[in-house]
Parts: structure tokens; C-alpha cells; sequence
């Protein structure tokens, strides 16, 4: 398969236009205040399912039917934000879905996922989940439909940043958390066309560094094991052989530690009044990095990638009092 | 002082335009399924400085300025929203503000209150600066605004309702926590007069329970000591002589304990992806008893006051994970 471009980014914001929000992008005045610069922060956690997968879900459906090549069915392996937003898309689609994923899925997640009307089909370990995935994906008719390793699912991704640089025309740099790669990666193909001038650059825990590894040695890495982090949509063991040659492309990249992106998810919900993820605030880490380089006022924007967040998480990030030290710069 | 009417509630939404967000309503079609009705979520934490209370405090100012009465200095005492809100007031018509408060008062709130260019006076403890702040009021040209006595103040924080109603049209219910009770009782003007069929219900922390108790006895009572809730802004010690009359006017009222304020808390965060204050999310309790006593799908609309809570609150509502138990009804 081919890398996806900017005309497939482009295509994917036509495409996908009756089936998600156009999600707002809000500043604080405050944080701008403090920084001495301007943030602008892309609200994908108010995207339907609550994060930005729906775009690149709807994309590869809405894609497929314009060929008349829609399946009968659909299988995903996931316990986050992609099952909620397969389960979500196949149903607009009015197409069976079966989502695997693994017994300790939150029942949250796993109410959201049902009641979105996708069949949840509950394995011991991840490695049974994903054997069992691909066993049905054989069955013929079945689509199995990957979590950012997929052209479609990038160029979907990317009409977050799409939409944020049609409404603010000029920035001078665009940040977005990197797991697999295809909310980046889908970033970059926007940016590159629509302000070739700005920096794209991602963010990626510490404790789950495989892109950076990868982006350092110029091979994909993965990670030896299962990561402790807070940041689990950034959690992903690797990136993909779509997304990996896009995020060569970037400006910078930075790896964040736990410290950093529990202190950046107190100040965006504190500030924004968001329910945002960890995912995305670690970006913030990212932002001030590169802020700190840059003396004249800059224009930064952070795609805000979902607002998914488990009790055991919420309780975690809130464990330490970090808005008693503000973010002046 | 005469009892404030909707005639003033309407003179306050066009006089307050220029200065205040006409904020969002959403709602969330999980939640409406569980519950089996529809919920409509005003949201005044996305209101500048974070509350609905920047509503009461521009209306005063405007209207002072309609007559042409401006103080030379204003001055007020709170550690919460209305602090904020008067200090952001203040600068917007170019008055200076000092603001009265405690040492405990948060480094957060603190920041924010000095950002939006007031001073701030600290003492001990908070009789002190009840006191100190009474005896600022005293100098010629000064005005000392209070944080929901007010009718004008009441006129104000009704515009939340008054939008939301010519947004919705038609709800079955309108729903606001209670602490003085202005957002309350200019809620109640509000709806009696644009959807005179609606009933509009309050809710309060069973810990700080004066306006219950008063609405029992018909007269108004004090907590008898500091309150120990979640709901911190409804923790006044009571409600006061132009609020009370107005509330005596609801249709009905809640009291709500501890566990039922952090599940709601949890919820709504979750299911809006905003960041909601606990004395807001309380209010989802009183919808509940409210919903279960209707067999018909109806409509409710809650005010959602505002999203600023510190971090000790944060650890406390997620201390214990509700999201394991959906609001199914």
C-alpha cells in the first residue's frame, strides 16, 4: 500500500463531513499570559466517541462504499478509543461490528462500545485478542480495520489538523501525541500543504519511547514490553510501516516523563475547563520545549486528541497538587 | 431594595452582552439513553473566568454605568468564582478592585484573581476579612458587591437560564445547585417567564443544608459552622433576604449527600468531557429523583455553574471509581 498524501487528507475532510463534529479550538488567555506566547488547542475530546478515531474510521468506510466495496462485517482489536469509534462508524454504516479486546476493558469503555451497538468479545490476555481478531478477519466479507496502519485511516486522522489550520491560517508550530503514528503522521500531510512554513513535532511518554527510539536508530523499534504509563493512547509497542516514513518528516520530537504529563493534564483541565486526556497534554511538554528556543511570540497548535480517561488514571493524575506551581515560562 | 423581576433578568441579558460568552449547550445521547429522557447541560464553566458568576458582576457594573453612578473603587469578599469574576468586572469597565481573602485562599485562584489586575488582601481567618473589607466599604466612592444579595446580581446570573430557554424553546425542568441562591432564584425568574409550564428545582449539599432547612421553616436559617462538602460552592451559610423569598417559589428541592456529589462529579466529566465543579454536577441527583417520579420522556436542563476546582477536590472525587456504575435508570 502507498503512503496517503495531501490530496487524501483533503478528500478525507469532504468525506467525512456528515458523520463528524467540526470541533471547536479554544486558547486560554491566562496560559498565553504565562507562556508569553499563544496556544490554540484543537478540541478532539468534544469529537463524537470522545476522540479524534472517529475521523479515520468513518474514512476508511466512507472510502470504501464510494468504490461500492463496503464489507458485511467488521472486526477491530482495541480497548480504547478505536473500538468506541469502529463500533460507532460500522453502526452509520449499518454493518455488524465485532470488537476483541480484553477482560480488564473498563466497563465504561465496554458499555460505550455496546451501546454504540458493536458486539464486545472479551479474551484473557492481549496476544488471545489479537490471535482471535485475525481469525475472523479470514472469515471472507469481514474487514478488519487497524488502528493507524491503514492510508485511510492517516489521511482521516489528519482533518483535525485540516480543519484547526483553515480556521487559523497561520501558525508557527503544530504538536500532536504519537502512538502508532497516524494522528502524527496525518498532521504532518495537513500541515505540510496548508502552512508549509510551521514545525510539525510530536510527543511520546518516556516510558513508552519506541518512536523516538525508532526516529533515532532510522528502523522501527518496538517496545520490550507491556508500558506503565499515563499517557495510554501513547502506549502503542510500535509504529507502523505507513506512518514511519511520515514521521521522518518531522521538526522535533520530545519524550515526556510521567512528572510532566500529570502536570500538564492538571493545567489544561484546570485551564480550558476540557476533560482531556494525558495522551494529549503531554504535548504541552513538547510546546514548552520549543517555546523556550523561540524569543519572538509564537502561534502554537496542540491537537487535542480525546478525553477518554479511567477512575484509576483520573486518581493518579490528581495525586500530586501541581497547580500550585503555574506554568510561567 | 425591591425583589428583582424579569423584566431585569431581560434588561441584564442585552446590557451584559457585550462582555459575557454566550455559552454552549450540550448534552450527551449515552446518557439520555441510560436515563430514558434528555438532558440539556448549559455550560457557564466555559463562562470567562470560569463561572456564571462574571454574569452577576458585569450586570452591576453596566447598570451603574447606565446611570452614570461608576464607583472609584470596588471591593468584595470571596476565595471562589465571584472573586474571579469581580476582579475580571472590574478591569473591563477600568475601575480598581481589591479583593478580600484568606491565606488559605489557592495559589491557582490567587494567580488568577491578580492576572485579571486586582489586589489581593489576605488574612488569617475569614471574619477577618469579612471585617476588613467592611471597613473599606466605608470610604466615600467605594462599592462593596456582594456575592448574590444583589438584585441586580440575582438579574444577572439569570441570563444563563434566559439563553438557554430561547436556545431550547420548550423543557420540562430547570435545575440549579443553590448556594446564596442568586443563580438559583434568577433562574426561576427566568423560566417562569419564558417557559411558565417548566418547573424549576434546586439542589444542595446535605452537608450544607440552610436553604432546606429554611424552605422547612419558612424562614432563614445559618449552617451553624464552616460546611464540609465537595459542593464547595454551596457552602454559603445562608441564602439571603432577596434570594429567599424567590426560592420560596421552586418547585421543588434536593439535598444530596457526599457520594452522590463526587458520582455525578465523575460522570458528567466523563460523559460531557468538561470539567465540571462538583456544586454543578450535584444538581444530577436532583434530576434523577426528579426523572424517576415522571413516566413520560422529559426534558430537563441543568445549569452547569462553573469548572474551577482545586486539586485537593480533584483527588477527592476520584478517590473512589464511580464510572464502574452507570446512571441507568
Amino acid at each position: 500500500m502507498s503512503l496517503p498524501t495531501f490530496d487524501d487528507v483533503h478528500a478525507a475532510s469532504e468525506r467525512i463531513q456528515p458523520f463528524v463534529h467540526r470541533t471547536p479550538i479554544v486558547n486560554s488567555s491566562l496560559l498565553d499570559a504565562w507562556l508569553g506566547h499563544q496556544v490554540f488547542f484543537k478540541l478532539e475530546c468534544l469529537q463524537r466517541t470522545g476522540a479524534f478515531k472517529l475521523r479515520g474510521a468513518t474514512n476508511v468506510l466512507a472510502w470504501l462504499k464510494e468504490q461500492d466495496q463496503l464489507p458485511e462485517r467488521i472486526v477491530a482489536n482495541s480497548s480504547g478509543n478505536h473500538a468506541q469509534a469502529i463500533a460507532y462508524a460500522a453502526a452509520l454504516f449499518d454493518i455488524p461490528a465485532t470488537i476483541f479486546s480484553t477482560q480488564n476493558v473498563s466497563r465504561v469503555k465496554a458499555a460505550a462500545t455496546e451501546y454504540y451497538g458493536a458486539q464486545l468479545k472479551l479474551f484473557t490476555t492481549r496476544p488471545e485478542a489479537d490471535e482471535a481478531v485475525k481469525m475472523a478477519a479470514e472469515e471472507p466479507g469481514t474487514l478488519w480495520i487497524p488502528p493507524f496502519n491503514h492510508a485511510q485511516i492517516i489521511a482521516g486522522q489528519g482533518t483535525a489538523a485540516l480543519e484547526a489550520l483553515q480556521d487559523l491560517k497561520q501558525v508557527d508550530g503544530v504538536f500532536a501525541p504519537c502512538g502508532g503514528g497516524g494522528l502524527l503522521s496525518g498532521t504532518l500531510l495537513a500541515t505540510k500543504a496548508l502552512c508549509p512554513e510551521a514545525e510539525v513535532i510530536g510527543a511520546e511518554p518516556l516510558a513508552a519511547n519506541d518512536a523516538a527510539n525508532s526516529l533515532r536508530t532510522g528502523e522501527i523499534v518496538s517496545l520490550e514490553g507491556p508500558a506503565q504509563t499515563l499517557a495510554d493512547g501513547a502506549a502503542t509497542p510500535s509504529v507502523g510501516d505507513l506512518t514511519f516514513p511520515l514521521l521522518q518528516q518531522l521538526d522535533g520530537f520530545y519524550e515526556v516523563d510521567e512528572v510532566q504529563i500529570a502536570y500538564w493534564t492538571q493545567w489544561l483541565q484546570h485551564l480550558l475547563k476540557i476533560h482531556v486526556e494525558p495522551t494529549c497534554a503531554m504535548t504541552m511538554a513538547a510546546v514548552v520545549g520549543w517555546l523556550q528556543e523561540r524569543p519572538q511570540p509564537s502561534k502554537a497548535l496542540v491537537i487535542i486528541s480525546g478525553g477518554n480517561i479511567d477512575a484509576a488514571k483520573m486518581q493518579q493524575i490528581w495525586s500530586t497538587d501541581y497547580l500550585d506551581q503555574p506554568p510561567v515560562l
